[in-house]
């Protein structure tokens, strides 16, 4: 039986088919949630007043990035100073920290796809418990580019494992679960545009390897261990390269695929700090660096602007 | 033939042979070895003189838990107040936090795999470039416990994967490597009897079973996916405590792996939370986990004396 659709949602409906999901009948028995990781819980804290009204959340892995993000999104948003200090709201911890200026939530979540992927349960349940709507959320962080300028920005369409697949393997009861790491191709473009408008800096679309591990893992020479040569090194980078891989991270896999199992329309848009077809070693300048780093946030900034004008 | 050995190794030969070792032919072709993420490097810092005195490393995931750890051992060590501030070595960076005290260096790691392998790797490298020998290191973790009450303290006698395999994989050029990940069973013993000394808390020695995921990857019910039964999460559980695991966390397999190629005394000594069979949310008072958590401190605080007291 073919299933039967109604011709036009109401308003009701797109609202909560818009609704952030999470997969889990279990949650519902529970009378409280507490968020460990973040410091906060149902319990003691009243989450839809609290973040109800968040639109972009903006997660990136430095904390002090994510602060400088914020403060910069309250000037850009002209919600107040960017030279004024915001609050922590994960205060009680160092686990993550926090951030919420109008309607853009700014979060770190560290090093690496278990330290994102605890960040991302709860950030995700938080969303839920908010009944939060339409919600879009972008990873900004940095990375090493293969055959790029530095500082040049990429937009990820998909992220893609060592072995160059669009995958995520995750291992539930000590079994192994595949998971699909396709981001949104329109918010991709959309993203591209902007970069266009804005025309101060390089920026591709491209696929985004995410490894676990910064220097074996990404073909490093220069780690504390390295049982292969350069040739090899240069080698792999190249069928990476062939693979349409033009630059590599530590988070993008599993952000991607949570994202889309709970619905959440996401993007990565990383800065690459260095050519990997060139070396291994980050050794700019702080200030080289520091202005790189700007990028992302600028282009979030811009299409945040962009979106809130249209609204 | 049979390989030659001397009778008897003379102190030189001793000296170098407790070196700690990189595995790495290229790390002898750089002019200058930048460890990006420490945000120090030998071309800015004179490595031998900052840290050849080192003995003891100390790490674990949260950059304020390494802060008061080193506060801490300050006061034990009666070098200072352990109230007195100490210096973040590493003040340049967010990603990492790093404290010296006397012969001990205190440092944080995140969470995850990849962002304790990150730090290893620069650590190694630091260790190596300082000419340190004789080195112990010690992770000093939080983690949940299988069967024990909260607040017990596991020593770990192997690290274990989620198929309970004393083994950790590493992917290489998009190979997969396995690696041994044992711990040093001497040193485990060592601990167990500091603990006896102590005689404040619950110790055990057991394996430990070191996951890429919080939620999904330790058969929690709580995270924001869950796909498997109450039932189901049990007889996982169940199994792990069969093959001798007592306690789940998120790092030892690498942190094993890694020291065992670099010659490092390694141990992991962890507070557990919670009983996993009777809950999955941490929901005990800030007061009680702060005083669990001081417990592997305490234990390792104890052992660092004791061996300072003997030298």
């Amino acid at each position: 039986m073919a299933p039967v659709h109604t011709a036009k949602k109401t308003e009701n409906d797109q609202a909560t088919s818009n609704l952030v999901h999470v997969d889990n009948p279990h949650l519902e028995k529970m009378k409280e949630d507490i968020l460990y990781h973040f410091d906060i819980g149902t319990g003691t804290h009243d989450f839809p007043a609290m973040f109800g009204d968040v639109k972009f959340v903006c997660v990136g892995g430095s904390p002090s990035r994510m602060k400088a993000f914020a403060q910069y999104i309250n000037g850009e948003l002209a919600l107040g100073d960017p030279n004024s200090d915001v609050a922590n709201i994960c205060a009680g911890t160092d686990r993550y920290a926090m951030y919420k200026v109008g309607p853009v939530l700014s979060i770190s979540h560290g090093m690496g796809i278990p330290s994102i992927s605890i960040m991302l349960h709860e950030l995700i349940k938080l969303l839920y418990h908010s009944k939060c709507t339409n919600v879009t959320i972008i990873r900004i962080g940095t990375c090493g580019g293969i055959g790029l300028e530095p500082g040049s920005v990429v937009i990820t369409s998909q992220s893609v494992d060592a072995s160059f697949r669009p995958q995520f393997e995750q291992i539930i009861l000590g079994k192994t679960v595949v998971r699909n790491t396709e981001l949104d191709s329109e918010l991709a473009r959309e993203f591209f545009q902007c970069s266009k408008e804005i025309n101060e800096f390089n920026t591709v679309i491209g696929n985004t390897m995410c490894t676990l591990d910064f220097y074996e893992g990404q073909a490093r020479l220069d780690g504390a261990f390295c049982s292969y040569t350069e040739e090899e090194k240069m080698q792999y980078l190249k069928a990476a390269y062939d693979a349409g891989v033009r630059n590599i991270e530590m988070e993008s896999s599993v952000f991607a695929a949570m994202c889309n199992i709970s619905g959440l329309k996401a993007a990565v848009v990383c800065v690459t700090l260095l050519n990997r077809l060139e070396g291994d070693q980050i050794s700019s300048s702080h200030e080289v660096l520091a202005d790189y780093q700007q990028r992302p946030q600028k282009l979030v900034g811009f299409f945040i602007k962009k979106h809130l004008n249209k609204a």
